[in-house]
């Protein structure tokens, strides 16, 4: 079996899940990427609807969803079965050899429940990148299976933790980059950071953490783009050789906003 | 790596997904069980309950589940999803590291929607045996992995389909027999194949062929037995060593009823 070289490990979220078109062109494109690779996909509103069919109240805090039982069971059924299960489907009938999994397969990527204080966020869980299973990563991939990861983990004690996509994409890439270079990619959509966000044509081309600091201060970069672009920054200092943020519709294409130490 | 002797298959029904203490001690015996080994678990109860709290109505005609797209949704998001992630980070937490998979994951288990004449039960899935990838197995039995099947397989044109789990742990036995010999094990709520369903002391220690004709014949196997009994006999006839079904409770113990041919 030959050496693996490079890996890219792409990210995509709710906006591109939740729109079947959006996500049909991303997983045509996604195939065309050159193997090996890697998919981390986000939630979207299925949850939040499945949580409202069944009169369960969905509760927000800081952007987080907080998981009792019952919503952790809508997550792991939302996340693993349904939206997985179909993106695995998709690539199959695509021609793309992919398995979908849970930080619990193969316990691949085991998480600690976050401390209930000073918010008790429930079935919430944190990852610690160096405890990923690169091993059994590379074994896939050596194979020439594509792992398809959703964001629901375990804290190896036998309970399922709900925990935050772009940060267990940030994980999954840095244990990439244990086994070879990495290149990541986020997808949203939109064709990356904007300095305007109603005008696409103010994309930022690259962003330093001085640049990032300022951008900050500016108020430029808004609430939901820091943890994004913290755990970009999270994975770049982490080994992974680069990080890029672009449109789910541009996967193949330059056009991003570079994450540059 | 060693070369692969023997292969543990092991199937579990609703019945024991349903009870959390017996599904927690069969765990505590699977565990104990030598490896490699598989495990394929079927339903259970939950699908048909969150179907009615979403208002879908359930259909089942001679015993299978009417499979709309809702209702396809509902089966992948409980067995795909809540049983199987469940199940494995129960095994997880045991010690026993499982990796949890549909027939899409890996596209280890291809299957064909049924024809829609005379019956039409929708997404509904039958396997051959065949086409399962006997390599994508060996290839996870090598590495130390415990795969755990449920009934969620595709038809690897996109579409996931709802299966018959006995008929896909005979699948998977049969497949495992390309790569070593396979003791198939169909665990349940009772000893084994009794005569009198109310009497534990008769179990049938032995089925063949024509004690099979003569037991239906005598209306001592009933309309439920049949399909899993006939699924037992395609598996020794296909290529499995052994097959016994057997109490859940009893997963490492000798008392059975042995599918002879």
């Amino acid at each position: 079996m030959a050496e693996i070289q490079h890996i890219n490990v792409v990210k995509i979220g709710g906006n591109v899940i939740d729109n079947p078109e959006v996500l049909s062109r991303f997983l045509d494109d996604f195939v065309k990427l050159p193997s090996p690779k890697i998919l981390v996909h986000g939630g979207g509103k299925e949850a939040t609807r499945l949580s409202e069919r069944l009169d369960i109240p969905t509760q927000m805090i800081n952007g987080r969803r907080v998981t009792n039982r019952e919503t952790l069971d809508v997550v792991t059924m939302v996340y693993a079965g349904l939206i997985n299960k179909r993106i695995v489907a998709a690539l199959q009938s695509r021609g793309c050899n992919v398995i979908g999994v849970t930080g619990a397969d193969g316990n691949i990527m085991p998480a600690h429940r976050r401390s209930p204080e000073p918010i008790d966020y429930g079935f919430v869980g944190d990852i610690v990148p160096d405890e990923a299973n690169a091993g059994f990563l590379k074994a896939l991939l050596t194979e020439g299976i594509v792992p398809v990861f959703c964001a629901i983990m375990h804290d190896t004690k036998g309970n399922l933790l709900n925990c935050n996509a772009d940060s267990v994409a940030s994980a999954v890439a840095i244990a990439s980059a244990k086994i070879a270079e990495v290149d990541m990619h986020y997808c949203f959509e939109k064709d990356g950071v904007l300095k305007d966000v109603d005008d696409p044509d103010s994309l930022i081309a690259e962003i330093t953490p001085d640049y990032y600091a300022e951008l900050k201060e500016q108020g430029i970069i808004n609430k939901g783009m820091i943890p994004k672009i913290d755990n970009a920054f999270n994975s770049v200092r982490n080994g992974v050789k680069r990080v890029v943020i672009k449109n789910s519709d541009n996967l193949l294409g330059t056009r991003a906003t570079v994450i540059t130490i």
